[in-house]
C-alpha cells in the first residue's frame, strides 16, 4: 500500500472500530459470551485450514531464530488450547455494568460507580498468532472494540483466525467489526495506530523492549505496560532458611524468560554465610552464571565479579547477580535505585521487616515469603492477563478483564436538588 | 530568573520533591494530620500578615477584570475557610496503606491490593491563592509530594501561605520539601514542569481551557484535567412534570459558571407542549437567554434560533440552549455528538428508559432525577476535591483523596513456590 491508502484503511478501519465500541458497550452478557464461544466453535472447526495459513506462515519465515519460530508455530494442541482460552474468557464474570459503593447521601441521592468499557483497545504484538484470539476474547468479553496488529510473519495465521473471529461475532448478532485484525503487513500501519486517539482509547504492545520503547514514545493515547522486570528477593536475617532458598531457587529457575523471574537476589549479611553455600550450589546444579558483590566473592571466590550494568539487568537467562546488603533499608535503597518497580519479595520471619517492606517497597507487586513468579494474572485470580503495568496510572501489575475498563459515578435521585 | 537559571532552580526543586516524595509515602497518618492541623494553626496566626501580602497582590492587579479580582480577593472569612478546610483534611480517613480485596488463591498465597501515593503531583493554577492551602492539603493527606505554580498575580499571598505550610509541616516532623509553592514568577518554570516526568509524577491544571489545553498538549505525564462541561439535562416523555421543572431550573441557574452546570436541555417531543411553556417562565424570570431548536420556536417564538455551534457551547453564563427530540435515542445521540462527557441527566419515572440512559450514556457523571449540580466531590462524599476528570484513564469524575493514589498488589505467603 502507498502511505495514503494505508492512512485511508485505517481511517476507515479507525470510524468503523469507534461505531463497534458503541455498540459493544451496551452489548448484553449474554451476547459476549454466545460470541466468545462460537469463536471457539469456529477455531475447533477451522483447525486445518488456521495450521494450513500457519504452514505458510512458517514456511515464509525461514529466517527466524528458533524461538521466535516456535512461537509462530501452531499445532493441533496450540489451536485446541486458543479455543478453550475463549471457552474460559466466555465462563469469567463480566465486568461491565457492576456497581460498587451506591450509598445513600445526606442529600437524600444515591451515588455509586458503574464499570465501563474503555472504548477501542490497540494491541500490537509479535508473530504469536495465539495473542490474536486471546486479546480478541479480552477485548470482547470487557466491551471493548479491539484493533490488533500482529507480528508480520504471522500474517496468514492472524487472518485465518480473524476470519473465525469475525464469523463468530455475526453468529451472536454482535458486529464483526468489533475485533478487527489488520488486514495490511505495511508497518506505516503502526504508526496510524498510534497517531490517532479519535479512533482509539488505549495501546497494549506486547513484545520485546523496542517495541514498547517505540509504542511509549509515539503513542497519543494511554499506554498500557511494562518496560523490565529487574525482580528482587531480598533474605532477611531472620529468615527461615528453608523457605528462603526455595523461593530464591523458584524465583530464578522455574522460568528464565519471564519478566517475574528474579534477576538480583539480595541478602541479608548476618544470614549470608549460611545462606549463600546452600543456594550456590542450588544454583550451579541448575547451570545458572552467578555474577556477586564483592562480600559474596568473599564467601566464594568462584562467584564472577558483578559490575554495576549488573544490578539493572534484566537477564532473561540462567544468570543472577547477587548483593550481600547490611539489613533492611540498604536493600529497599537497592530496589528503588535499580529495580524496575515490577516485582519485589522479602523472606523473613520477621513481622516488623515485612511490614515496612511492603509499605516503604514501591513496585507494582510486593511480596512476602512466596516465589516472584506468583506475579501474574491466572496466579492472582484476574482468570486472564493481557500484560503487566508497572505504570501507577490506570491499570498496575497483572491486567485482567478489569484493566481494560473505567468507571463512571451514577446517581440516583427522585427530583433532588441541590441548594 | 535567565531561562538556564530557572531550569536550574526547578531542577533543584523536583529532586527536594522527588526525596520527600519518598519520606512522605511512608509517613504514619498522625504526622500528616499533625501537619494539617499545625499548617492551620499557623494560618489563623498569620491572617494579618496573609492579608497584607494579599494587599500587595491587588494593588498591583488594578487591571484585572472584577471576577478575578474576586477570586485573588481574600478577607478574614476567606483565611479562616482555608484553616477550617485544613482541618476538615485532617479530619478525612488516610487513603494510603488501605487494603482491599485481600484474599487467599487456591496455591495458599494471599493477594490483596494496598493504595500508594502517585508520588509527586504538580498542580498549575490561577490567581487563587486559596487553592495554595486545598492542594497541598489534598496532596499532604494522600501522601503526595507537591509542587505548586498558582497564577503570578497571587505571588505575594502564595508566598504567605506557602511560609505557614513550610513551618506546620516542619512542626509536624515532615519534611517543608513536601509541599513546594514556586518562589519565581517566570513563566518559564510552568514549561520546565512540564518537561520533567523525573520530577513530577501528574500534573492537574485548575483554570481557564488556554491554561487546560496548553498542559494537556505540553506535558510528559499524565494529566488529571477536564476540558469542557457541556451538560444536559433530558427530560423523558414519562418525567413528572414537577420533578422535571425544579431540576432543569436547579441544574442550569443554581450557579452559572460551574462546570456542572446545564448548557442544553434536551425534551422529548410528547411532552414539550406541556413542559417548555412552565420552564420558560422559570428562566424568563431568572433572566436566562434562550436559544431554541425549530420545534421550540414552534411553541415559543420569543425563543432565539439556536445554531449547530450552540449545542457545543458551555456557556457559564444565563444562557441556555433547547432542543425537542423525538424520544431517548435521539437523546443519547445528542448527547454523545455534542457533549463533553461531563455530566449528563434524565428525568423520568420509566425504570427502562432510567436504566437505559445510565447504561448508554458514556459521561463521567450520569444522573436519574437529579440536577447535574450535583456533581461534586462534597456530594459525592469523597470529601473534598482537586478536580473534576472526563477521561477514562485513572480518576473520573470528581477527584478527591482517592484520585491522587494507585494500588500496588501485595502477596503473603509462607514459602509459596509456583510450580
Amino acid at each position: 500500500m502507498t502511505d495514503t491508502s494505508v492512512s485511508q484503511y485505517m481511517a476507515t478501519l479507525g470510524q468503523a472500530a469507534r461505531r463497534a465500541a458503541v455498540l459493544l458497550a451496551k452489548a448484553p452478557t449474554k451476547a459476549k459470551n454466545a460470541a466468545l464461544v462460537a469463536i471457539a466453535e469456529r477455531i475447533t472447526a477451522s483447525a486445518e485450514a488456521i495450521l494450513d495459513a500457519n504452514r505458510q506462515d512458517l514456511e515464509a519465515a525461514a529466517a527466524l531464530d528458533a524461538a521466535m519460530r516456535d512461537r509462530l508455530t501452531l499445532t493441533p494442541a496450540r489451536v485446541a488450547a486458543m479455543a478453550a482460552g475463549l471457552r474460559e474468557v466466555a465462563a469469567l464474570a463480566d465486568p461491565i455494568g457492576t456497581v460498587t459503593d451506591m450509598a445513600y447521601r445526606p442529600t437524600g441521592i444515591q451515588v455509586g460507580r458503574m464499570r465501563v468499557p474503555l472504548g477501542v483497545v490497540g494491541i500490537i504484538y509479535e508473530a504469536r498468532p495465539n495473542v490474536t484470539a486471546d486479546a480478541a476474547a479480552l477485548c470482547l468479553k470487557s466491551g471493548n472494540a479491539a484493533v490488533l496488529r500482529g507480528g508480520s510473519e504471522a500474517h496468514h495465521s492472524n487472518q485465518a483466525i480473524a476470519t473465525c473471529v469475525q464469523a463468530g461475532l455475526e453468529a451472536a448478532g454482535l458486529p464483526g467489526t468489533a475485533v478487527q485484525v489488520l488486514a495490511t503487513t505495511d508497518r506505516a500501519a503502526v504508526g496510524e495506530m498510534l497517531a490517532h486517539p479519535e479512533y482509539i482509547d488505549v495501546i497494549v504492545p506486547r513484545g520485546g523492549k523496542g517495541l514498547i520503547e517505540r509504542v511509549s514514545r509515539e503513542a497519543r493515547m494511554p499506554v498500557i505496560k511494562h518496560l523490565d522486570g529487574v525482580c528482587h528477593v531480598f533474605i532477611d536475617a531472620d529468615a527461615d532458611l528453608d523457605k528462603a532458598v526455595a523461593i530464591a531457587v523458584n524465583a530464578k529457575c522455574q522460568r528464565y524468560g519471564t519478566c517475574n523471574t528474579m534477576e538480583t537476589l539480595l541478602i541479608d549479611a548476618p544470614i549470608a554465610p549460611r545462606a549463600l553455600p546452600l543456594l550456590l550450589a542450588r544454583y550451579r546444579e541448575a547451570g545458572v552464571e552467578l555474577r556477586g558483590c564483592e562480600s559474596t566473592r568473599a564467601i566464594d571466590p568462584n562467584v564472577l565479579p558483578a559490575t554495576e550494568q549488573d544490578w539493572y539487568e534484566e537477564y532473561l537467562a540462567p544468570v543472577l547477580a547477587i548483593r550481600v546488603v547490611q539489613g533492611l533499608d540498604e536493600a529497599i535503597a537497592h530496589i528503588r535505585q535499580y529495580g524496575s518497580q515490577h516485582t519485589d519479595a522479602i523472606v523473613t520471619e520477621n513481622l516488623v521487616r515485612a511490614r515496612r517492606f511492603i509499605t516503604e517497597v514501591d513496585s507494582s507487586s510486593v511480596m512476602v515469603n512466596a516465589s516472584t513468579r506468583f506475579a501474574d494474572g491466572f496466579e492472582y485470580g484476574l482468570g486472564a492477563e493481557i500484560g503487566i503495568s508497572t505504570d501507577k496510572f490506570h491499570a498496575r501489575g497483572p491486567v485482567g478483564l478489569e484493566g481494560l475498563t473505567s468507571q463512571k459515578w451514577i446517581v440516583i435521585g427522585d427530583g433532588h436538588l441541590r441548594t
